[in-house]
C-alpha cells in the first residue's frame, strides 16, 4: 500500500473554520451558563426558544441551551420575530450586558437572530411556565418535548450527579465496577416475575437483577457494584413501581454481618445525598432541602417496627409479615420526628418473605441479617448478608423446592471457597422522586415502562 | 409512637468489636497490596488460598485477595496444611517481613491459619499456573472460578478503569449520563435482528441500541452518554460478535458535521487508552504496550480505503459497500505502518449501508457523513452526523419503506426544534479484547451470551 500523504486521504482540523470569508475570526459559541463572565463583550448563543415576551416597546427572547437559559433582545433591525416559533433552534449573536432583572444577571442586547431549525407550530406542552400543565399520560406521551422544561431536565441531571457520586464513593473503597448479563436462563430468584425473551427458539428471560452475578463476582474482586436495568413483570400499577428501572448494586465480601454492608450503603447515601444538596441548591430540580442525614441513620428491628405501628393502628398490625406502603410512611414520619433523620433502617424481616439466598439471624432464625432503608417513607433500598456455605444453598433450595440445576453455574462459586458477604440494591428512579417530592415514580424516570407503557 | 430509645430500637457501632475477650484489640484486616507498609508489623490477610507449594523443608501459601497475591510462610506448630484445598477462603495471621523473592517484595512468615470457608476438591480448572490451561468453552462453562485467575480479573479490572475514564473525559465536556429504556415497542432502526419479549401479552423488543433515545435526548441536554447493555439478535457465531455487550453511546448537539463528533470520540478514546497504559503497566492484564494513541488519528474517507486495499486484493474490491473484517485488518496495518497508530478513522460509507437517520455527505449524497474506528484492524466504534431535520426523517422513512407510525415519540423531537447532531458508539468488550490481544470477545466478558451459551 501507499504510504503517508496517499491523495486520498482526508487530514483536517477539527472543528469549525478558523477564518470566515470576510477575514473576521468567527465567535466561538458561549455557554448560556458561561455568560455572566463575558459582559461587554460581543457573545454568540445557540440554544431553543422557549419563550418570547413581548411587551410594549421591546420584546425579550428567552433562550434555552443544555446548561440554562439567558435573555436576549432583539436589535431594531430584526425582523419577523412574530413568525418564530418556540423551540425553533436559533443562533444569537450580541453584546452580553449585565442586567439585574435577567435571569443570571446578564442580558444579551442588540441580538442579531438566525434560525437554525424552525420548529413546527402548535407544541404539544407550553414549556414557558414554571411546571407543565398537563396530564401526566400527555407528559409521558411527549417526552421528546416534555422533558425540555427546565423542570423536568432538571431532574434527570439531579439522577446523574447522584449515580456520579454513588460511583466515586465505592470506588474509594475499592469496589470495582461490573456488567452482567440482562438475558438469563433462569427465571427464579426471589420470586419477582420475569419477562420471557425469545433467545433464538429457547426460552430465556430478562435479569429481575444482577444478585447471583454481583454474588459470584465477590469470589473473584471481594467488592463490585453495577449500574443497570432490572426487569420486573409484576403487574402492578401503582405510583411506585415500573417494570424496568435502574438498580444501583453493590456486594462485598469478608463482612462480620450484615451491619457492614448497611455501612457501605450509609457511606453511598450520604455521598449521594450530598450531591443531591450542592445541586438542589443550584437548580430548578426542586430538591426538597433540607435531605436530613444525620451521621448515623436510626435503626429498627422488624419485631420493633411492628411494635410501634401496633401503638397506632392496633395490635393486629403484630401479625403482619412485611411492611406495607402506608407502614412504611408512619416508620418514615416516626424517624424524622425522634431522630431528625430522612432515613430509617428495617433489619431482621421475617425469613420466609426474603429470597432463598438470604442469611438468617444466628440467634433468631426466624429472622433474617435483612434490611430495607426508608427514605421519607418509602422503600429506597433492599440487602442483607447472604448465604455462602455450599451446604447452606443446597439446604436452601430444598426447602424451597427449587431445582438446583440451573443454578449450577452460581452454586459453584458457593462449592470453592466463598467469604461471608452480603449487598443491597437502590432503586435509582426513587431517590430522585423523594429527593424531589415527586407523587409518581414515572415522573422521575425518562422514558417509564408500566403494564400500559411502551412509548415513546 | 415512643420517642428515641423505644426498647426494641438497635443502636451499635458499624462494623467489628473493638476488643477482643482478651482486652486485645483486634488486628484490622489488610489488603495484600498494602502489606508493603506493614513491614515489621503484626498483620491480619485473609483471602482464598491460590496455591500451595510445598519444598523440603518449607511450605509456602499463595493468598490471593480482591486486589492482589501474598506470600505466606505458615509457623511451625501448624498443622493440616496438607488437607487445605486451594480456593478455601482463611484467615493468614503472622509478621510482614521484607523478602525480595516474595511477590511484592513482603512475606508473611511464622503464620497461623485459620480456614474460614473450605473448598471443595477437584477445582474445575486450575488457577495457579500463568494461565488457565483449558479450552475457552471449559472456562467459560466455570466461570465462577476461572474468573479468579489473577490474569482474567485483571481484564475486567481494566475495563472498570477505562469506563471510569470515558465518564470522566464525558462528564468534563458537559455531557450528562442518560439511562434510556431496554423494553422498546419497535424492532426496526439499523437493520439489526432484536430479542423478542412478551409484554404482558405484548410484543416488544430488547433494544439493539439506545440510537433513538440519545437523539431525542440531544433536545434536552444537548449532549448526552449511557453506559449500558444492548442486544443484537443476529445469528453470528464468530470471535468477534456476542447477541449483548455493553456500549459506550455518546451523542451531541450544534455541531458543524460528524468531524465535531468524531474529536469528542478521540478524546474519549485517548482518555481510555491512557487509563489501560496506566493500568497496564502495573498489572497482570496482559495489556499490549503500548498503546499508540497519535495527537490526531489518521482519516480515509471509504474511497480511498477502497484504493488502497485495491493494491494489495485487486480492483475487485472497489465494487464492495462495506469493509469486510480482512479490510479492517489491513487498514489497521497499514495505519500502524504508516503513521504509526493504532486508530484509524473511515469516513463516507456509502448511504445504502447506514441506517434511515444517517446524514449524507452534502457534497457527494450517495456517501455518508458517517465513521468507524478501527483499533488495531478491528471496528471499536461507529457513528456519524445524523438527519436533524423533520423533513428529511420523513423523506428517509419513505425512501426505505419504514413506516413512520411506531416512530412518533422519535419524530416528535424534530418536529419540534433539532440542532444538527451526532454521535458514536464503542463496544466496551472490544476495546479490552484488543487492548489485551485476545483472541475471542468471550475472553473479555464476563458471562457471554451467544447462538449456544445462556449460562451460567
Amino acid at each position: 500500500m501507499e504510504s503517508r500523504g496517499h491523495a486520498g486521504e482526508v487530514w483536517w482540523h477539527h472543528g469549525l473554520p478558523v477564518h470566515t470569508t470576510d477575514g473576521r475570526r468567527p465567535l466561538e459559541r458561549i455557554r448560556t451558563s458561561d455568560l455572566a463572565r463575558h459582559v461587554g463583550e460581543q457573545v454568540l448563543v445557540r440554544g431553543w426558544l422557549q419563550h418570547r415576551r413581548v411587551l410594549s416597546r421591546v420584546s425579550f427572547l428567552i433562550v434555552r441551551d443544555g446548561w440554562g437559559t439567558s435573555q436576549v433582545v432583539p436589535g431594531p433591525s430584526e425582523t419577523g420575530l412574530d413568525e418564530l416559533t418556540p423551540e425553533s433552534v436559533i443562533e444569537v449573536e450580541g453584546r452580553a450586558v449585565a442586567e439585574g432583572r435577567a435571569p443570571g444577571g446578564v442580558e444579551v442586547r442588540e441580538a442579531r437572530i438566525r434560525v437554525l431549525a424552525p420548529a413546527a407550530a402548535g407544541l404539544p406542552v407550553d414549556l414557558f411556565r414554571p411546571s407543565i400543565d398537563a396530564a401526566l399520560p400527555t407528559i409521558l406521551d411527549h417526552a421528546a418535548v416534555a422533558l425540555r422544561h427546565p423542570r423536568r431536565r432538571a431532574a434527570f441531571a439531579l439522577m446523574d450527579a447522584c449515580v456520579a457520586a454513588y460511583r466515586a464513593t465505592l470506588r474509594e473503597q475499592g469496589f470495582t465496577e461490573v456488567f452482567t448479563p440482562k438475558i438469563v436462563a433462569t427465571a427464579t430468584e426471589s420470586g419477582a416475575s420475569c419477562f420471557g425473551v425469545d433467545y433464538f427458539g429457547r426460552p430465556a428471560f430478562l435479569a429481575q437483577s444482577p444478585q447471583l452475578y454481583k454474588q459470584m463476582l465477590v469470589g473473584v474482586f471481594e467488592r463490585v457494584f453495577e449500574v443497570g436495568p432490572v426487569f420486573r413483570a409484576e403487574p402492578h400499577d401503582t405510583p411506585r413501581h415500573l417494570n424496568e428501572y435502574v438498580s444501583l448494586d453493590a456486594e462485598l465480601g469478608f463482612i462480620a454481618d450484615h451491619r457492614e454492608v448497611m455501612a457501605v450503603l450509609e457511606t453511598a447515601i450520604t455521598a449521594m445525598a450530598q450531591a443531591a444538596s450542592v445541586f438542589g441548591a443550584a437548580s430548578q430540580a426542586g430538591v426538597r432541602l433540607p435531605v436530613r442525614v444525620p451521621s448515623r441513620f436510626p435503626v429498627l428491628h422488624f419485631t420493633a417496627a411492628l411494635d410501634l405501628l401496633a401503638t397506632e393502628l392496633g395490635p393486629e398490625v403484630r401479625s403482619e409479615p412485611d411492611l406495607a406502603p402506608a407502614h412504611e410512611r408512619r416508620l418514615g414520619e416516626w424517624a424524622l420526628r425522634t431522630h431528625g433523620s430522612d432515613f430509617l433502617f428495617v433489619v431482621g424481616f421475617p425469613m420466609r418473605k426474603r429470597p432463598f439466598y438470604t442469611h438468617p439471624d444466628p440467634e433468631r432464625p426466624a429472622y433474617s441479617n435483612s434490611f430495607d432503608l426508608l427514605f421519607r417513607g418509602l422503600e429506597l433500598a433492599t440487602g442483607g448478608q447472604r448465604l455462602h456455605r455450599y451446604d447452606d444453598y443446597e439446604a436452601a433450595l430444598r426447602a424451597r423446592r427449587i431445582e438446583p440445576a440451573p443454578f449450577a453455574g452460581y452454586l459453584e462459586a458457593f462449592r470453592y471457597g466463598m467469604p461471608a458477604h452480603g449487598g443491597f440494591a437502590i432503586g435509582l428512579e426513587r431517590w430522585v422522586q423523594q429527593l424531589v417530592g415527586a407523587s409518581n415514580l414515572r415522573e422521575t424516570t425518562l422514558f417509564p415502562r408500566d403494564l400500559g407503557r411502551l412509548l415513546p
